[in-house]
């Protein structure tokens, strides 16, 4: 059991985990992973979050297996795009190719998958996210919290109305998520993103001002480093 | 100064925070909270958000302005729909009316505004938002980190066009949110949110399982309490 990381450093860590143990979730540390992401803001906190939990039971683990078709699916057509030049053995791009592949091929047993929903109440609008995706947040930091590791797929998306129909989603709410849980196996790498001066404006598009700097030891991804 | 809260205390604790104290924010405050900010994931992590930041600069003021005209008219548009029916004195909802009226009244000056946009890369779909949002809900928590507080408003989207040209936003991005940012003044209320029976389903819709409870001590919005 490791200690719990301060809200920066669990902030500043948090990265996808798309390889568990064995070990299962259970139910107290599910209950207290799912508080934590109800604890999370929506448009004028009407709480149009909901969370769908896929375990063992008969129609969860069909719904697993419309999962794992979605991923297979998904995942072929986008390594068919060649969209990956750096192949580099072990550069971040192979590593990541061959640790999608291990997640697409074992999606069906991820020791829990959740399906945030979002009840809607109007029309789509650009914005809706604001009141859903706060909440996949927090439930990807609460399963840190808890020593669990997880990630955000989409793989839904391709088997949406067989998922609906299994488990009777109504018209009104859509599935806005596919999120996998469990306790990690092997160590987390680094979080990499791009340099703060190439997010952060002020003043005009694209002006980054002169204090927008990560701390030191920041390691990044894509584009020039800062100088 | 008060100690950082641990992740999950941080997750169960952190809410809108509306009044601020006149404590300038620094800017290697600013840093640090836009940096956790970064760390959100996103779809392929093409880390598609940005984060145009408004302190005091004559273009901040001017889209100052334009926020505190749209929270003017949005504030009192929804006021008038007397939605908010629950009007005893003292009442949860009745301080939030107080509370609201006071932070459109000085949304201007707050210490910080932020508004996180979105690159758009592809037509919009439904799920978009699970590339800006997470990095939404990634500043609020990474504000409370440092001591700040934070909301979430919509303030910019009757104001959109005048917004996006006092800062050249180009055509492909969207703001996703205005967020204003400050040191908390006064004490911070508990969040309230729906009881987790109502919002964790398993196997079907609405099927809430055993498990889901929440802690002890937790309180409740909206909906029946459950047994």
């Amino acid at each position: 059991m490791t200690t719990e990381p301060s809200l920066s450093e669990g902030l500043a860590t948090t990265r996808a985990i798309r390889r568990y143990t064995s070990e299962p979730v259970g139910e107290a540390v599910l209950a207290k992973v799912l508080h934590l992401a109800s604890r999370a803001p929506s448009g004028s906190n009407r709480q149009p979050f909901r969370f769908v939990v896929l375990r063992d039971g008969p129609v969860s683990l069909r719904v697993r297996t419309l999962l794992a078709e979605g991923a297979e699916e998904i995942w072929t057509a986008k390594r068919a795009t060649n969209e990956f030049p750096d192949r580099a053995k072990d550069s971040p791009t192979s590593r990541m190719l061959v640790a999608m592949d291990h997640y697409v091929a074992n999606l069906a047993e991820a020791p829990v998958i959740v399906l945030p929903c979002m009840i809607r109440y109007r029309e789509p609008t650009v914005t809706e996210g604001a009141s859903i995706y706060p909440a996949v947040q927090n439930l990807l930091l609460g399963a840190r919290a808890v020593g669990l590791g997880g990630a955000i797929t989409m793989f839904h998306q391709v088997r949406d109305s067989e998922i609906r129909q299994a488990l009777a989603i109504p018209d009104e709410a859509f599935i806005a998520a596919t999120v996998t849980l469990g306790y990690p196996a092997g160590a987390n790498g680094p979080v990499r993103r791009k340099p703060l001066d190439q997010l952060v404006f002020e003043e005009a598009w694209e002006r980054a001002p002169a204090w927008a700097v990560d701390p030191p030891g920041t390691r990044f991804t894509g584009g020039p480093r800062p100088a």
